[in-house]
């Protein structure tokens, strides 16, 4: 089944890291499906039937975004809201993530080494992104970790943000 | 100065505690300030100058929200990340969340046994509660942990919320 990519940016076209991701992932229609959060729902209204069977027409699962507060964008937080009822995504009938693969594709403002127990801001991006985690454990889903690209924030290389496109499909087709 | 509490809670009518603690609260105006922010802001359009002049005007500053999804509201974080901007919270002139006092007070469905590293969901209210407490350091405010509710899923008695009300009205005159 294909990878579902939630891609929630709230402005994709500025964007540094996230635009290149998006476009390269849909190079590949047959094995991705990226669905632009921003584009699909600008007024914010999310149409949660759509988006289950949305979820349930694929395998993995994957949510994309810009770690903006160490946390993600508040369209993706009100998605997740919306989204992972009760009879569900849990509870004793809410089996719709049970076992299913999720994972994080991150781009983070900040460098790897500033993201560091002994670093400026104490904590680890792993760390950081506990909820995330959390939410999947609770869902009983199999959680694989994240792909993060740091650095937005400072100017990153065209080779570089190439370089983390090429990691980031791998990482997804390896997840 | 006066104490700001930044409620969010997206159906506070029908809240077991939160809605307890704003009443509290607001017996006491000449220490506190109840921030709606559901209220204030039903469309999500924030006015940005508007909450970053109420800040500026009070003392030490209170987080209130219900975990959902290990999380804030998506309300609350789009007031993060319209209010905390570079020039006022961040960057070489933005001192104005610099030392001051910051807490959060927050309800939780989950119990607090669950909440453990050999838990149900394998981490600590303080760990999933990380993005909010790396946003202060990174603001250079003065971060004062938080104050919780644990179990608002399982019927909390009547003695046991006016307990936390008065504990968590404590927690904010000693924060």
């Amino acid at each position: 089944m294909k990878t579902l990519i939630i891609a929630t940016h709230p402005s994709l076209e500025t964007s540094v890291v996230n635009k290149r991701w998006v476009e390269e992932l849909k190079k590949y229609s047959k094995k991705y499906t990226v669905h632009e959060l921003h584009k699909v729902y600008p007024d914010g209204n999310i149409d949660v039937e759509r988006e289950q069977k949305l979820i349930e027409s694929h395998g993995n699962l994957v949510l994309q975004f810009p770690v903006y507060w160490f946390n993600c964008p508040p369209l993706l937080k009100k998605w997740l809201d919306d989204v992972f009822l009760y009879g569900w995504a849990y509870g004793s009938k809410g089996d719709k993530l049970k076992n299913r693969k999720v994972a994080l594709g991150v781009s983070a403002g900040i460098k790897n080494v500033d993201y560091s127990e002994d670093g400026r801001y104490h904590y680890t991006l792993e760390q950081v992104l506990r909820p995330f985690e959390t939410t999947a454990i609770y869902c009983k889903a199999d959680y694989r970790s994240f792909f993060a690209f740091y650095g937005t924030e400072f100017e990153p290389s065209a080779s570089e943000i190439e370089k983390s496109t090429q990691d980031y499909l791998n990482f997804i087709d390896n997840m």
